[in-house]
């Protein structure tokens, strides 16, 4: 079924309306459609936003419906992941199974696109990417979703990793990813090089996690914009978290900031509330393409994210003291249109001829929506109903 | 009805047992207890804490019931004030009602005990503290009040403040406040000398607000700590916020955590996800005392805020990068036990002989309940259930 007449909507917070959808696309937005045959929605006047974009998580990490993860890891980035490696195999994790009830989560509580990071390191092998693929598969009308075949454990610290990311991105993840080239591998040259060869050599883009702060993480941005430069991948690099660009030296900043939008450099931010992280009204007026995501959800590593891009939306705005109804509505936009951005989906609105990819969210305006976090009204994905009252309609495993 | 027996409930998270309740106090906590006659609640495993305390918020401020508040006025602290001040006309403010409908939802989720600073200024007079003060009586036995007469509009600025504040103490407030003696008042020796001045008259308590980051909030907290201990005011004197605590220079910090503590100063922190805020565990660490809370909900203010200090417990672990168990059960205490400190509350705790005000919660253990983010399940306060699934059982105005 991709026909559906949505009654009674609010696009972006409007005046209510109906909403004609025909083949998975917005055929017609008026007051009084009339079209016999087609399955009718009352949606009972929520506000019709494009779909909300998971656009920096790790679907193969959950431990949802595995009962209660008790963390005593502590906050150093390299013991979470030798912990989170071991944990793997003690605790039998599945990587089909848990991504696929992470995914339906998000589906069912109005997100319509997710990228994903997928480990992949010399214990593990491929695993972790195969059961993601075959989430992907499984779920291919119900959620888009982007796999970042990504070296969580480190690239030149440990040999067989490049040659598992080449086979992951033969297998078909989409996107290559790096991590902290400094301070994991300590030898950004050797990750950098080898990550940008590896995308060239498949045609695919590149998502880095960049946590290093400062003029650290600074440098290590330089060098990224170097390759992306020389390779020709303008448009083709994304980097998430991006800490450095919080940090207080204005003039380093803008410069960095100048040459991303140079090399359209796309920013994804969880809204890290312990972080200094990339102010969202700054790096928008800079002109650089910016998503959001919730990152892992309930998993080795901190007990605090949900698979709720509206509960993001919330925290991104915290963080980056966004008050007023109209910040609030850019802080949404980043967990919607932004993120589609970064994912390069075209179509990704409310109006005619779009995408009928849609989250229906309750509120008089957006900032209520966000103000009482959810659940989601209705999830639509090319024209099919995903999602109610923030559950999937489609059962998980 | 002060006598429960509540059965099946986990104290701290630790095995089922029963806990008998008689005259508002816990009178036995052990497993297969018979009280006939008493009423009995089932718990059905939930875990039971000490009752929640909302230690720093605004009741006099929600806009609660009264429509979705479109904020346009932006982050300048001036602005906001005075935004507030014209706004109470225009919307025909009731604080009686307001503070009605925030208490009890406070009430309804868990928290036992609220501090609340309510405005006194020279256009709105007293109205706002006698509203709260009819709240407290109203909800004597529901919930306890703890009122602070808080100069929002400024104090030094404004002739006429001072006196109706020492009115305030006079009707019944509880503590006198203070906000930001030099980036308002623009005069920290008269600000700070007036509220010290009425603090002794009444022989009231002192909570003052202190956005003041930097040098700047640390100058401030030396001129409070020179007059609490000039009038002998040792462990009667908070510090809401503290933004300076949060600065980057180590020693400076330790400094003033150092003669804080040798006052008896007290901390209140929301965990401002775009401030530098007091770490939590330094701040315990240096043996004071330290509460939280939400803030003002629904207001003027901001959108983000609820009434819900599992909700918080969340904002301030996130915000101080606190991940295992026993981090979240550090920021948990703070919302519950440590704000009882900060309000002298004797006898909060679960074990026999303690107050019967508790919070049962959902989840294996304590981080697993913040995580999930509630409905708290059952609220007591002195024996009397106050609260179910989230929602007070007293109807609100």
């Amino acid at each position: 079924m991709t026909d559906l007449l949505i009654r009674n909507l609010r696009p972006m917070g409007a005046a209510p309306t109906d909403m004609l959808i025909r083949g998975g696309r917005i055929d017609a937005v008026s007051s009084g459609i009339d079209a016999p045959g087609v399955p009718v929605e009352d949606a009972k006047g929520a506000i019709a936003i494009p779909g909300l974009v998971e656009a920096h998580t790790h679907l193969d990490k959950t431990l949802m419906g595995m009962g209660w993860y008790e963390n005593a890891v502590g906050t150093d980035l390299r013991a979470m992941i030798d912990n989170e490696r071991a944990e793997r195999r003690r605790l039998n994790h599945d990587p089909f199974r848990q991504s696929m009830r992470h995914a339906l989560a998000l589906a069912g509580n109005g997100i319509t696109h997710i990228r994903s990071h997928v480990d992949v390191d010399t214990e593990n092998d491929l695993a972790a990417i195969e059961g993601v693929i075959q989430t992907r598969e499984a779920l291919r009308d119900i959620v888009e979703i982007e796999i970042v075949a990504f070296p969580q454990s480190g690239l030149m610290i440990r040999p067989g990793t490049a040659e598992l990311l080449d086979q992951a991105l033969a297998l078909g993840a989409d996107l290559i990813g790096g991590l902290d080239p400094c301070n994991i591998d300590h030898d950004p040259k050797g990750h950098l090089d080898t990550i940008f060869g590896l995308a060239e050599k498949h045609g695919k883009g590149i998502d880095i996690h960049l946590h290093e702060g400062g003029t650290l993480g600074a440098f290590s941005t330089e060098l990224i914009l170097e390759r992306t430069r020389a390779l020709g991948m303008k448009g083709k690099v994304a980097i998430s978290h991006a800490f450095c660009l919080g940090m207080e030296d204005w003039n380093r900043v803008e410069a960095l900031l100048a040459a991303l939008a140079d090399q359209d450099v796309a920013i994804l931010t969880t809204g890290a509330p312990s972080s200094a992280v990339p102010a969202v009204k700054r790096v928008l007026g800079a002109g650089l393409r910016m998503g959001a995501g919730c990152d892992g959800v309930l998993d080795t590593w901190n007990p605090w994210n949900r698979p709720d891009m509206l509960d993001r939306a919330r925290i991104v705005a915290q963080k980056n003291n966004m008050r007023s109804d109209a910040d609030l509505a850019v802080a949404l936009a980043v967990c919607s249109t932004g993120g589609a951005a970064v994912m390069d989906v075209v179509g990704h609105g409310v109006e005619t001829g779009c995408n009928a990819d849609l989250a229906l969210i309750t509120g008089l305006t957006l900032a209520e929506a966000i103000a009482a976090g959810g659940p989601v009204a209705l999830t639509v994905k090319g024209g099919r109903i995903t999602g109610r009252n923030g559950k999937p309609v489609m059962e998980a495993p």
